[in-house]
């Protein structure tokens, strides 16, 4: 089955937002073992939707077209697609119900310039919406599908999960593609490339292909992936080689596929029955944020304080050395925060966000504290990037210090 | 002039990494003036780049071709390209030097499969790369161009910002394009659509086109564009309906272009010059985050307290009563953290973030409070999406309560 991809959007065009959206469908199709071969992108125009859509249908089974469902008089994609499929519109009182609870639910009148959003192709399917009032739309064309969903990610990611990839893969063969993500901190990209480079070098004659991808304050990625005419046939051809690149990596790989270093780090509280407390001063809240994203984190994250300012450290935290860049200073922020939330770990973060230096201490130089009942430790570390990288790469490395520490910790 | 847009690598597809590539170029592109209509991607597949590339010269006049010029043999885009040109690949002796030169620099033996990098088709004029091994190349085909360029940003932007974009716009007319962003919240995409309809409908047969934009915790973009002979004719066009446009929009309009709820919350602190303090919740530290992403933020942002458990509202924070989602509670946090960090005002966030209800409060439903030596408020909202949304929306919720109440608060 070839599924191939369609963005509709001026202001993708224009530049004024990214395209995350046909990144997200791409990997759900490799995953799902569908074969994309193009993805576009088009403005609001009609001629040119039309255009893209006739081209696409001549070499695929399937589309997926993201955005121009909205409210407004420039999407006008279902009404393009219901010209290619040479169907009316007509009214769907189900879309319409879907419409007026989210209005209501909202406390809000429904303008009447939603109620185009209730018009759907005849011979369409809906996929409904319980975030937003823009259905999807599975659209047959003989026997090809075309398949709208709404630009709005959130909106977007369950229909595409949940409903077209099972009814793409309900039409034809797919061959199994597995990838297996080994998720690191702490080894720079070039130097991950240089120690794994036979497996890179392997792959491009075997089956188990290894790629790097760097994602920010996640971290870098090792993909390993490969085919097969199963997913576990996949997986088989896949695991000894993960288990050398593993003896490689060490310490530096915190977790897989949909680990994140933050629900690392409180499964590791968890397991061990501690509660943390954090002291922030570049991250300002960065950390407690992520720790609040992981569902279930108010088991063991207590809270903490951002005391971005020096009078906060001292009076709030009872810091007392002078100089807020440097070991001493996350130690007792660290302490601080444990002492004044009570928790039983407190973790801090001090250092220069940048652009600018800040007396005689480099942007980027950040200090990292741990306190428990037993134990005060901190750590000097030197991160490279602008203001926004600095703060983010603090973030990551302050959880992975933690984590290292936490694993250290649990085997004694 | 039509320039369109071609990304090459199958990595695009597999969404292994986002195409901000093309959000660059169609940015140059549309600064310049110059009309982009049609974005495409295909992977690393001689007969789709080939199909794609002769495509995209029917509807072109150029095209900005990124990916595929590296050392490996999956990189194809060269011998492609020379292929639509009827040329052949021609030894170019100074982009060996250049390689040559940047191996050295990094002491390092250059492997033999560079050597390919220095192939370039007949008649195609280089553009060197200072950054990185892989030349930029001008390829005339008839009297369009095809501009292929590396896929590594940074060596990619200089040379359609340097080189691409005025050779394009050497061979014909560009329009000035200017687009003003006015930033609002507190309206839905819809009703602006419909408040604003008449602008929108006005649009069509006039010059100033209007557009909208969902930017999540930054708001609903209304955007104004105009074209004409130069700039400042574009921006003399837009200003009259720029100045309708606001009268409508009234309080929601919170401001434009680059300006971002934090940096004119912060703005409005220094005006008053008064300094804050944030007590939160379900945000978990992501408005503290966002007030230290404002340079400068430190004179008035004195820093706050993460309370996510009831425990810390009430030892830290001094929160009496007992139902977390309530008014009351978010007034007693915004007190609390004003007097804890000793600022003149308090700001606080509680509510559900869900996925599930709370003790029969639905997810979406939040409290935020306002604190000041002379008052205190607080308001309950109904935000829709899921966990992340919510906390999101709470953000710019709780920001844009603030800047409302400090600008009538100005006023007295």
């Amino acid at each position: 089955v070839i599924c191939n991809v369609l963005c509709v959007g001026t202001e993708l065009l224009l530049g004024q937002i990214d395209d995350t959206n046909s990144t997200y469908i791409g990997q759900q199709l490799v995953d799902a073992g569908i074969t994309s071969y193009e993805h576009r992108r088009v403005g609001d125009n009609p001629e040119r939707i039309e255009k893209a859509l006739r081209d696409l249908l001549e070499v695929s089974d399937a589309i997926i077209v993201t955005g121009g469902l909205g409210p407004t008089h420039d999407d006008i994609t279902r009404e393009v697609t219901a010209t290619v499929m040479g169907a009316e519109l007509e009214h769907d009182s189900a879309v319409l119900e879907n419409m007026k609870a989210i209005f209501a639910r909202r406390n809000r009148e429904m303008p009447q310039t939603n109620l185009r959003q209730a018009m759907v192709p005849k011979g369409a399917t809906v996929i409904h919406n319980h975030l937003g009032t823009a259905p999807g739309l599975m659209c047959p064309v003989g026997d090809k599908t075309i398949y709208l969903v709404p630009g709005v990610p959130h909106e977007m990611y369950p229909m595409v999960t949940d409903t077209i990839i099972p009814d793409i893969l309900s039409r034809g063969k797919a061959t199994a593609i597995v990838t297996r993500t080994i998720k690191t901190w702490g080894i720079s990209e070039s130097s991950l490339a240089e120690q794994l480079d036979a497996f890179v070098q392997a792959g491009e004659t075997s089956d188990v292909k290894v790629g790097f991808l760097a994602r920010g304050m996640n971290g870098i990625y090792v993909k390993l992936s490969a085919s097969a005419d199963t997913k576990e046939q996949a997986r088989a051809i896949i695991a000894p080689v993960e288990h050398e690149v593993l003896a490689v990596l060490g310490e530096a790989a915190y977790g897989f596929d949909d680990d994140t270093m933050e629900s690392i780090v409180i499964d590791l509280l968890k397991k061990q029955g501690k509660t943390i407390a954090i002291a922030e001063s570049l991250t300002g809240g960065m950390l407690s944020s992520r720790l609040v994203d992981v569902p279930g984190s108010s088991d063991v994250h207590m809270g903490g304080v951002v005391s971005y300012t020096k009078a906060v450290k001292h009076d709030v935290l009872g810091v007392q050395v002078r100089d807020v860049y440097s070991n001493e200073c996350a130690e007792q922020m660290a302490q601080g925060v444990a002492k004044h939330l009570g928790s039983d770990i407190g973790l801090s973060t001090t250092g220069v966000a940048g652009p600018d230096e800040d007396n005689g201490h480099p942007p980027g130089e950040v200090f990292i504290g741990i306190s428990t009942a037993t134990d005060t430790i901190a750590q000097r570390f030197l991160l490279g990037g602008d203001r926004k990288r600095v703060r983010e790469y603090t973030t990551i490395t302050a959880f992975d210090f933690l984590r290292r520490y936490l694993s250290s910790f649990n085997l004694d």
